[in-house]
């Protein structure tokens, strides 16, 4: 007989906890899922009202970072037919046709709150968890008043929460007094309120530059308050490359990749806007500042469509005054887009360090347990595609679970979570600004997971395809390719199908000019030019060698 | 005692007609200037609405396609603290300062129509013209029934009353039928009211992509029929240069101008987009193809906030049938793009051929004419900058009008005409779509004028500045600096502080990271490896030679 199922409680169904439960499934747990909200898909999912929201809006016009490639699954690639870059509606629509093509359906239930998560008594001998829950409409007291919640024990549990839980703003004197509309991009939804007015938006990372661009769309003076300024970079850069498709393995893997990221992002970011002439830039590498994403913003600055102005200090009445000696007069509205808090109160555990560090391996496992039965999935910050990261995570997690694989000492670990505490916090310190470098987590994750797609594994296999992996763009499906869990025939095709149509927007067009007649023919009078005159050079020089007599000798 | 002034009368207060206000004040004449509008500005005066207007619409986004350094006067420099790229408002700011600047007012005469031009009983001697003005209320029944309009008679007319003047619809069949609302980019001011419709812009040129850009702010879906397809360029090109300023007065006057110019758009264009794999490109060179100006058009289509399409063949209830097989359903919208007519009928003289050919030298002198006391400026389509073109046109026609200047035999000019007529027909044929190329249209006229920035000329007095102005961008002060109405002085110093500011944004910012510690290092180990193996090869050719014996010959 076999031995029963582990079961794992997932909290919340959005990309992470889609990501537990299908790995949970795939690799034969019994699972169950919780979500506060009326529909899956957590961020994703558009809400009538963010008013009193416990995840941060999606605005109209969002369009994600990162293109289909990286924000999907890795063993479920997007429709060939889908746009490059996924909105909120299509990224929701494609979580719920995973949900379908992975039969998740039956273990998803929605409108529930999860109210407490804690060691269940004997959870020292077996590593078992308590979890509470209440249906969403229900309002807990007090967190401690747990009698009317349903009581469940489960041998695993997911935490897959979220991360933009709460919106933040910065202390500003003044603020309290402002006349006008405040508001911040946690409840954010289109420029219609904004419709004729002036208004000043705060921030320089990237909602500050998606909802700067969006408002000026209908406002009347757009303001931008830059702070110590940003990185402006586009989503289809230099070239025609997808943002998110144009660093390489090879250079995120080189001997110095903060040089090669600072390098490639300044290039790309002045490429379209002298960030040093025109001001918006910081004085700081990309790698330590601010950045964000935008192919408009650069032209409607140098259009006058929105005017960038520095750190914000101080508000009188509808007067916003700065650091640099200037001021915003008569302003209707201020948007913050300063960031967002995250909160994990009802989880009976703590996993950060009061000076803002974490202290999970891999972001997921607490340290310093006896049990690792509990994963914290997309508990952090990143600029990387958050869909496949969460998966990697939960993939590992889920294996470290059911014991097809074991975890690293403590001392070890200890060590990877104080080394991308620094990677972190080199960027942003603190809990709340946590900021994952996407890419290289990704591959560190696959390594402690047995599916890293090496290149010497993959060149013995299939040397085009090692290539690719490892000198074209970063795909979700790579991960599938080797180790537990893989699908080698399915990831292949994906990788190569995925390559072609990725590299559409990346290929770089000259290859196919160079099939314009007119052009040949240009390019045939130049070598002809180049030949003659060649021909020319070598004429002088053996003239001049036949008039020194250098044959006669 | 010195001849009368010559007296000229300007109809129409747009840009064109300043401009041949301002020239004609410059030199020596006595003008008065009508315009139908209750203000100055033509195109660039926005109007509370555009139903029955006779300019198309400067919607609430627009922004000049060419830069604030090209779409001002000589003479006249904007301002530094104005934006890259004047909008609608900016523009018509300036040409109210422009107005002052020259003193300008008392020579305009809003709210005033001009019905008719015609030659006085005496031109065949005198060259005089009759001009008929009524108030811009006066409804004129028949354009025959002049007795209501006030008759004046002068040496000069010039014909400022521009070029887009009528909306052009493309003959559709089912256009009639369709259920849902149909307009058109000449009455277009704002995405409001499509605020979650489904919108179909048709067209392929500067106005489409930026209504539908516009439009997708707030639509819910947004398509784009291209036709044949379309060149996008942005207005912030590669190695972040403005777009206007990109091509030097070397590549516009090498021996292959088109050549440099398919060059540099298919690489613009494809540097964004690859135009082939995307199919929104067009099978057609960028000179003889639909081209159009956009930093997001790309972006919004590779994230399907905008679909795009082919040719739209018919349209039945409210679905929209494509050439290609594809068809759009439920369509609330359609927005032509489709251009404009223009429409001179009020001047009694013929300046176009059946054929679609213009008959005037430098579009400005109807053809075979006894006396050129008639000027017509402004009156086609370009991708230049419209502003400094017209001036350049009127500077050349007032100096001909005074004087100053004579014009070639009829035979030349004939051969002129013929000439831009064909370039012009070669993009697109037939009179309604006239485009001439500006740039190498701007130098022309300045030759002929006398005020053409030759390379040797100003080689003898600023070689500097020589230099920038063949190898740099253009800048419309470029035109003071030498011949008939130059202030040396003053337009030497525009150009320097032109070139300088304009490169803010040309400048490619490797200039500035150079002074990063961190790179500096990085680039100082780089040297070092390169002189390191630079010296082991040398070695070892040394050493071969040792070995051969080569030194003890």
């Amino acid at each position: 007989m076999a031995p029963p199922k582990q079961t794992v409680c997932i909290v919340g169904a959005g990309q992470s906890g889609l990501a537990a439960l299908k790995e949970s499934i795939l690799q034969g747990m019994e699972p169950i899922c919780y979500d506060l909200d009326s529909d899956i898909g957590g961020l994703w999912h558009k809400k009538e009202t963010y008013e009193n929201s416990n995840t941060a809006s999606v605005w109209q016009s969002l369009v994600s970072n990162n293109s289909k490639y990286t924000m999907s699954f890795s063993d479920f690639p997007p429709n060939p037919r889908d746009p490059v870059f996924f909105s909120a509606q299509q990224l929701h629509d494609y979580l719920k046709k995973a949900v379908k093509h992975f039969g998740m359906e039956k273990y998803i239930h929605l409108n529930t709150k999860v109210v407490k998560v804690r060691e269940a008594p004997d959870h020292d001998q077996t590593g078992k968890w308590e979890v509470y829950t209440c249906p969403s409409h229900v309002e807990v007291a007090e967190a401690q008043d747990l009698s009317q919640c349903k009581k469940e024990t489960f041998d695993n549990v997911f935490i897959c929460s979220g991360w933009y839980k709460k919106p933040y703003y910065p202390d500003i004197p003044g603020l309290k007094e402002f006349k006008g509309h405040i508001s911040h991009s946690f409840t954010y939804s289109d420029p219609r309120p904004f419709d004729g007015k002036k208004v000043l938006v705060v921030g320089n990372k990237f909602s500050a530059a998606e909802v700067v661009t969006d408002v000026a769309s209908l406002a009347n003076e757009t303001y931008l308050a830059l702070g110590k300024g940003t990185w402006i970079v586009p989503r289809l850069l230099s070239g025609a490359r997808i943002i998110d498709l144009a660093m390489h393995r090879n250079q995120i893997h080189s001997s110095d990749p903060e040089y090669e990221f600072n390098e490639f992002f300044m290039q790309e970011a002045c490429g379209k806007m002298d960030h040093f002439e025109s001001g918006v830039g910081c004085n700081e590498n990309p790698s330590k500042s601010p950045w964000c994403i935008s192919d408009d913003l650069p032209v409607k600055i140098a259009s006058g469509k929105i005017k960038a102005y520095g750190h914000l200090t101080e508000l009188k009445g509808s007067t916003a005054i700065f650091k640099e000696g200037e001021s915003i007069q008569g302003l209707d509205a201020i948007i913050f887009c300063t960031g967002y808090r995250t909160e994990l109160s009802f989880l009976d555990l703590k996993v950060h360090s009061d000076d803002g560090k974490m202290e999970m391996y891999m972001l997921a496992f607490p340290l310093n347990r006896k049990h690792n039965t509990l994963a914290v999935i997309g508990h952090y910050g990143t600029d990387g595609p958050m869909v496949v990261m969460g998966e990697n995570q939960a993939r590992l997690a889920a294996s470290v679970m059911v014991g097809s694989r074991s975890l690293p000492s403590q001392k070890v670990m200890a060590q990877s979570v104080e080394f991308w505490n620094q990677s972190s916090s080199d960027r942003r310190p603190g809990y709340h600004n946590y900021m994952i470098p996407g890419f290289a987590f990704l591959d560190t994750m696959a390594v402690e997971g047995g599916f890293y797609p090496s290149f010497w594994k993959l060149m013995l296999r299939d040397p085009v395809l090692a290539w690719r992996t490892w000198y074209g763009p970063y795909l979700a499906a790579q991960y599938r390719l080797l180790g537990p869990g893989s699908q080698w025939e399915k990831a292949r095709e994906i990788c190569y199908t995925g390559y072609s149509e990725g590299l559409q927007c990346i290929r770089h067009a000259d290859k196919k000019m160079v099939d314009r007649p007119d052009l040949r023919r240009r390019r045939k009078t130049r070598t002809v030019r180049l030949l003659g005159s060649s021909l020319i050079v070598v004429g002088i020089v053996v003239f001049r060698m036949w008039r020194k007599g250098e044959f006669s000798r």
